[in-house]
């Protein structure tokens, strides 16, 4: 089967003009059929704030509003999405910019409430991968934000680590999937206070292990949760750490396998 | 050949989510390859404001400096293209949200400066029909939002109905291809304060009879000139008119051709 690349993202790079340009560049010239996918880094709050809208967080997540979810829209599919994609079309890269609805890729609903109201959060049922995979076959770049629909085309913010999760899953029917969660660290560590500790492959079974001798903390556990989901639904493999990963084979980082 | 459908609309519709919901609801059900294209409409200058920002206008026309370029960004390709998108795929359509520079489709380059510094505004330099072909084949519909890129990934804020124009030439070798501006009026008026006075079909030797007879008001000249530009490039027809002659072959219109 051929190898499709999935790379996710986030603020350390979004926020970064330099970091995304760099980051570009080398993303433009990776081989083979790719997708892009991102968070919408620290602009959304910027752009409320100077709109005079509150920007309302509960356990360090954006509670979506009708105004705010205008705002994340404007941000995430506008002005991050329209100018990563002219970018990697500067770099011969030729892409094209996702919601989640665009080509019906995504099919989502919002978030039942339960304790908290999170508002127009999206979580998604299904990938319909027929549109992506015409796409990879002519050699097309999709970049998805973080951003779907319902079945009635209500927008939806949703959270972008599981976008790249579930398109993964989507294509690994047709194709051999590799999904890259880029982030500030080497991976996992054994040691937090040590960038060098690196744990370089992990297993379901080792996961469990990991988790009994408290060595994953607490805010990688819903990253890592992704992965194991990933690789459980036919994903090849999920690899942690920091861009460089994609492109340079001597670099370190976590591989999770099934 | 296969007729592809181009549609363009403006404020008229985008400002309106009654008057824009019904008109995708048609539009959704348009049978044949079908295009949009959209207008901004008066959002970008109420988020301007909400922004604090300045809004420099010169002769009717936006002066897009770099943070007025954010905002027409935001607005344009994040809110209502996405939102449009969503919505069509609610009625059954599959579509696709597109700037120009999404599937390397249009090129452009930086309005150069003569008497008017217009910023960061493009001009179409040409349109690369291959992805298009490629959508519209596969029973896909772009949606462009009026945002090109130039040759290094900076975004323009570029005229909708150029835009429209030149998708509609770049397609002319592939399809015969028929093109419908749609505004507030039934077509090109022979008494501006008759609506029932649409002239039904114009050719270029019609078209210099009315300008020497000063029927063709000012406000109309760049939009007919538009229009003649396309038919003198192998555009089958253009249409200016209400949304409605899009569905409902009765309506007065105004048709233009060779």
């Amino acid at each position: 089967m051929t190898q499709v690349t999935l790379a996710k993202v986030g603020g350390n790079i979004i926020d970064d003009a330099q970091a995304l340009e760099a980051f570009l560049k080398q993303f433009a010239a990776l081989k083979g059929p790719k997708i892009l996918v991102h968070g919408g880094g620290k602009l959304a709050t910027k752009v409320s704030q100077a709109m005079q809208l509150k920007v309302n967080m509960v356990d360090g997540r954006r509670i979506t509003d009708a105004p705010t979810l205008d705002v994340v829209t404007m941000v995430y599919s506008g002005k991050i999405n329209t100018s990563i994609v002219a970018k990697l079309q500067a770099f011969g890269c030729n892409a094209i910019g996702f919601s989640g609805s665009d080509g019906k890729i995504i099919e989502a609903v919002k978030r039942p409430v339960q304790t908290i109201d999170y508002g127009f959060v999206g979580d998604v049922v299904t990938v319909h991968p027929e549109t992506l995979k015409l796409l990879l076959n002519n050699n097309i770049t999709p970049v998805f934000c973080a951003l779907t629909a319902d079945h009635d085309g209500q927008l939806l913010n949703t959270n972008a680590d599981t976008i790249a999760a579930e398109l993964a899953i989507g294509l690994s029917q047709d194709f051999d999937t590799a999904l890259y969660y880029c982030f500030e660290k080497n991976g996992v560590l054994r040691d937090i206070n040590d960038d060098q500790s690196t744990i370089t492959h992990i297993t379901p079974n080792d996961f469990e292990t990991l988790q009994q001798e408290g060595i994953v903390s607490e805010g990688m556990l819903p990253k890592l949760n992704n992965c194991f989901h990933a690789v459980k639904h036919n994903v090849s493999k999920v690899c942690l750490g920091q861009p460089d990963m994609l492109f340079n084979p001597n670099y370190k980082f976590t591989t999770i396998t099934q």
